[in-house]
């Protein structure tokens, strides 16, 4: 980690909030299922103001946590996800602004998941852990910006499964944000979003050692599944023109012109890698294992495919119609997961019942996960809403 | 069946063709190994005129096989898989002309693959299969139409993997061919085509029951890693528009109104279905299982991933310098597995190098798979391109 770089919020430690403990109220779920004894793992950066005006929850996606910016020790050679956006004199300028993220319940990042006791059983939950909700994400999100007395967020800002969480902030709690951002994310699943999401989940059930969700106590754990389920995801966060330009058909074993024959190729069936597209989707499965849980990972795909706003609310307009913060929606050119269609949808919706939003199509090669890289356009339309926002009332 | 139906070839017989057998020569494959006593599985509809001029070789796709029109048997509820496309007054007149249709080497519909009896060991293949390529598969089926004494096909057709090999025998056989017809395909694979099957091989690798490719005397076979394979195929086959048309987000189980919940969802984790996509995706999975052969899956898969006309003569020019016959290049405007910019590089090439070609990317919104439908554009292109053909020296 780089300890003296000026722009970085140094070194974050990670809080836990707990909530719904004994004599207090459990936290009711959409699937009428209630949840006991909530740790909500989080992070903040920058300093909470006396009138805590200037408080920014960030909403993290799907294989994301509450480490957003800056290092969590200092032997941790990779910084939090959005440290790009997030530090001092960034767009999301930790001087100026008191930055606050959680892991979402049902992960595995520190927050109450399918990996915590469940005090019923006294086993790890697993398969038992109930149906969880964006909305309900939401619920536990909102215990812990109550905890801190902030009555008004100045902004929730999120991409992908995070812009689902940032629109149920400014529909559900309405006059607790001042300003939303949704990027690069839906008001629901299309079939095809459903679709990659419901390989995966099929990979992680065959998978010999997912013991019916079980395998906490075990020596083995899904790790097969869960790789292809998330190389399957990758596929998706990234674009056929950045695959082809970062990757082609390079060759990873090509061995500086002695090949086995005249094209270059092993003539191998199974094991060996060849493409250099094989080899890093392999990693990125290999590399998932260590840090993500197969149950969460059922938990946290099912929940977004059941986010529809339309639906629970009757159409997008009625869910619209409670949106009382300024909204920015961007979307990204090369992003096939979520493409602009469905930003404009949500901004189309938005425009009917009078929301005051704002809409910006990013063009990139970069498909889904342009996101998380660092973006002039992004940081810049960042600056302007959050500089502007303080003004609004 | 419709035993009746003036515009059905009826019923037809698989026929199987043996070559490389005792005292005759093996095939040498492009890895270096040789592959003895090959049989190829092949069906027929029509006459072979008496100058041998009116036969068309049909090429399948990754998961096709000989059986491309009419039924096996009485009893049959489905025909082949281009039965639209092929018989008496269809595109592909069997008054007209003599349809030959052989499935590919490493396949598993009767011609000599991974299941076959390795005359070395005495067992079955296994992933001991050579490792074979799109030329492999073209090489064999040369030997068929030798054997049948035609000199010149009248024509070369294929869609997806069959339009590659189309492109083959133009290329390598050119004196052969008078009409190349290229449906839906690509001269090389892009890096997001080898991601999808690389996930599938993986999955099929990392199922418990793929006990290294030797499971054919097994009680179980990787059925669920084939099956995952498949969804993901399956997807790609077709598009975000054509699956939000036909599944979008209805539910399977919705018992009509009596929801356990105001969503109408099933708050279940794993084993309900839930989508109609999800049924639908998990159904497609399971057929397959009933009908295809895991480790020829592995084979076909590599074969293609492989295929790479440019790196195999330098560039496409000099590939396309070779080519004979006419050529007609078809895509689908909602292909993404082969966008049509995969086309549009055939097509330029071939202009490059004086071949007679045509082009047109037809209006859809099916996907890949729209090759295989019913489609009275890719019908008028057939029918004009094949009676132009004769006329031609």
């Amino acid at each position: 980690m780089e300890n003296s770089d000026p722009n970085s919020v140094g070194i974050v430690e990670r809080k836990v909030f707990s909530f719904a403990g004994e004599g207090e109220d459990a936290l009711k779920l959409d699937s009428g299922k209630i949840l006991k004894n909530i740790n909500l793992a989080y992070e903040t950066y920058g300093h909470l103001n006396d009138d805590k005006s200037n408080a920014i929850l960030i909403l993290h996606a799907l294989s994301g946590d509450a480490h957003v910016a800056g290092f969590n020790n200092s032997s941790d050679d990779k910084p939090g996800w959005w440290d790009n956006i997030i530090g001092p004199g960034k767009p999301l300028d930790t001087k100026k602004y008191f930055i606050i993220c959680s892991n979402v319940i049902g992960g595995c990042a520190g927050s109450t998941g399918p990996s915590d006791i469940n005090s019923e059983t006294n086993k790890p939950y697993g398969l038992d852990f109930p149906f969880v909700t964006v909305f309900d994400m939401v619920r536990a999100q909102k215990k812990l910006i109550d905890n801190f007395g902030i009555e008004q967020l100045l902004a929730v800002i999120g991409g992908s499964m995070g812009g689902m969480q940032a629109l149920v902030w400014a529909v559900e709690n309405s006059v607790n944000v001042k300003g939303t951002v949704v990027i690069a994310s839906t008001s629901s699943h299309s079939a095809q979003c459903i679709a990659f999401n419901e390989v995966g989940r099929q990979a992680i059930l065959s998978d010999k050692n997912f013991q019916s969700g079980a395998y906490y106590d075990s020596d083995v754990t899904p790790q097969e599944g869960l790789s292809v389920a998330r190389m399957i995801g990758h596929i998706t966060y990234l674009s056929d023109e950045s695959m082809g330009e970062k990757f082609g058909r390079k060759i990873q074993n090509f061995d500086g012109g002695e090949t086995k024959n005249k094209q270059g190729y092993e003539y191998d069936l199974g094991v060996d890698t060849v493409f250099q597209i094989e080899s890093y989707l392999r990693h990125q499965g290999a590399t998932f294992n260590k840090r993500f849980d197969a149950n969460s990972y059922l938990v946290i795909t099912k929940a977004i495919d059941h986010f529809d706003l339309a639906k629970r609310y009757g159409n997008l307009e009625k869910a619209f119609e409670k949106v009382n913060s300024r909204v920015l929606v961007i979307s990204y050119s090369s992003d096939w997961l979520y493409p602009t269609y469905h930003s404009k949808k949500i901004v189309k919706s938005m425009m009917k019942v009078g929301v005051d939003v704002s809409f910006s199509e990013i063009r990139t090669e970069k498909g889904h996960d342009a996101f998380l890289l660092e973006d002039k356009y992004l940081s810049g339309y960042l600056t302007a809403f959050l500089e502007a926002l303080p003004e609004r009332n």
